[in-house]
């Protein structure tokens, strides 16, 4: 008689996916009702003539995207997808969001019938039918219960094991305890709520804040400004997120996928640091793009245009006047200073 | 027949005091039923051989605490606080709260009995009582209205006329209306909500979280920590509110006085800085107080102690497990690691 048991695996082992595989790692061992083995996807590349996976399986660390943080044993690198998953009941998805449509379509009809994911992708999927919640992505290929795990999360800040809360939204409360088992450690808090559209928009909607909160620093505009530009923020992504989606909860803006992750986006992250630059330096932001991002895609203008278009459909620019006056600066040459002005 | 105008004055001329002189000043000539002439309370003090008062009123400037910004001529400085006060029918109070009393005392039978109050005062006092609201205090001595106004207001930033919000807490529609009227400019932008305690505790306990925030930074332990800090530290304050106050609104938390103010006061402020302080020079923060503030007190240590007295003479301290750590960090030489240990 085997007992029956979870398993856990790692679709994705970047900067974050990596964090998360030691979590994940760990917490394996320490309850019961877990498979030890956490097969985690690599992407193979070549690092000083060795395979990544193989860097991963002897030295257990990440070389690449983790550096110097040791990866638990049982973390086991895999570079083919499908070879990760078929055995898994939980698959934890933390890939780039423009994979996850190809990496579901290897995966159908090749993982169990239980299995369920959790998708810890901060972003929205946009295509020309319009703005798609990652999760909903996965369910709509893989037939499977979509949790997902959003929050104030800086990778590098995890892996160093310093406190810090996190949100799972799910739909299923069988599957929001077996989460919480999985990614839950005293140093990472984890809070779940009933609400998996909230959580999940609040992690794609806080990137248009921040290239708010950006323009306000290049102008030097100062704490006060700064302060009514999140809160703003934090009230247009609630109704926009009540609007377009049910069961929508208000507590959900107060969790650390609300709140806390918008305060840390809008003070260091990607999409306010060249939003700030666009402002000092005049250029656009397309091109500050390539030049700072080193090939990363600012995930806040994809967002702002499409929720930009939405609006604009259904004539409800006016109900959401920030973020569309941070539209149109950075598609519409308006001055950054109409941020402001505008509201 | 003479039409009815209201008549503002105000009660403290220091750094937030004359910024906000400039606003009532400029206001009450741009509405219509508002006397012109703003007293403003100055307490006397010789400036290069020159009265306060005199420059105030010769160069428009107050020349000591909000230099290089004009207010307008309108606005009168008084050495006499009754004489300022006596055919007012708005006082604004913006004093360091251990004055209101005195200067209430000194109001008593010397004001319109159709006179109203708004309290521009951060902070609660704190006596052998306990724990009292100013607005509760300026209502028992005087026995009138009393509104109050805060938010993520740094007052340099207001004087130079950048863009912020700030809320009102009314608890008479009508008053409510006149002081938008006095304090509403498009770069000031005043909400008003019919919750006076909720918008004031906000104000005080916000510098208990201050301190938590100063620990962390002091602790270099990142973003992802701060913003739960931050969190946790707006979901106590809401509580602790609604708990000890009747009427208090969940809406309140979100609004300029609730989580813009906290997250402005958790970045820059001397309770945040001091805090860090403590951490990183081991130094207790009475004396950090005295070293770094030039004779200001900090109002989070106050509040803090006050707070957990009450807390705990209710045993509810496991109930605000990060105001209960963060007064002993404070005052019990619990190392300041236990921060995110405690909760």
């Amino acid at each position: 008689m085997t007992q029956y048991k979870e398993k856990a695996c790692l679709i994705g082992s970047g900067n974050w996916g990596s964090a998360i595989a030691k979590i994940v790692g760990r917490n394996v061992t320490e309850h019961d009702g877990f498979d030890r083995e956490v097969k985690m996807w690599v992407f193979e590349e070549m690092i000083n003539g060795e395979k990544l996976t193989e860097i991963i399986n002897t030295k257990h660390e990440n070389a690449k995207y983790l550096p110097n943080i040791k990866l638990p044993p049982n973390v086991k690198a895999v570079p083919d997808v499908v070879e990760t998953c078929h055995d898994a009941t939980v698959l934890i998805f933390v890939v780039p969001h423009q994979f996850v449509k190809g990496i579901c379509q290897k995966l159908v009809g090749r993982i169990r019938p239980d299995a369920r994911a959790i998708s810890l992708i901060k972003g929205v999927d946009v295509s020309a039918m319009g703005l798609t919640l990652v999760s909903d992505l996965i369910k709509q290929n893989l037939n499977v219960d979509v949790s997902v795990l959003m929050g104030a999360n800086i990778a590098n800040e995890v892996a160093a094991e310093n406190f810090c809360e996190t949100t799972i939204g799910y739909s299923d409360p069988d599957n929001a305890e077996v989460l919480k088992k999985l990614f839950h450690t005293p140093y990472f808090r984890v809070s779940t709520v009933p609400d998996v559209a909230g959580v999940e928009i609040c992690g794609a909607l806080k990137n248009i804040v921040a290239l708010g909160a950006g323009f306000v620093d290049g102008l030097r505009y100062g704490d006060n400004t700064k302060a009514a530009i999140i809160r703003l923020g934090l009230l247009e992504m609630k109704k926009f997120a009540k609007m377009f989606y049910s069961g929508v909860r208000d507590e959900t803006f107060l969790e650390s996928c609300g709140v806390a992750d918008l305060i840390t986006t809008c003070s260091g992250g990607r999409n306010r640091r060249v939003a700030e630059a666009m402002v000092t330096t005049g250029k656009p932001l397309d091109v500050l793009e390539k030049e700072m991002l080193n090939g990363q895609k600012l995930q806040g203008t994809l967002t702002a245009k499409e929720v930009y278009e939405i609006l604009s459909r259904q004539n409800l620019t006016h109900e959401f006047p920030l973020f569309t006056v941070i539209y149109r600066i950075s598609f519409e040459s308006l001055p950054a200073s109409h941020i402001v002005r505008d509201l």
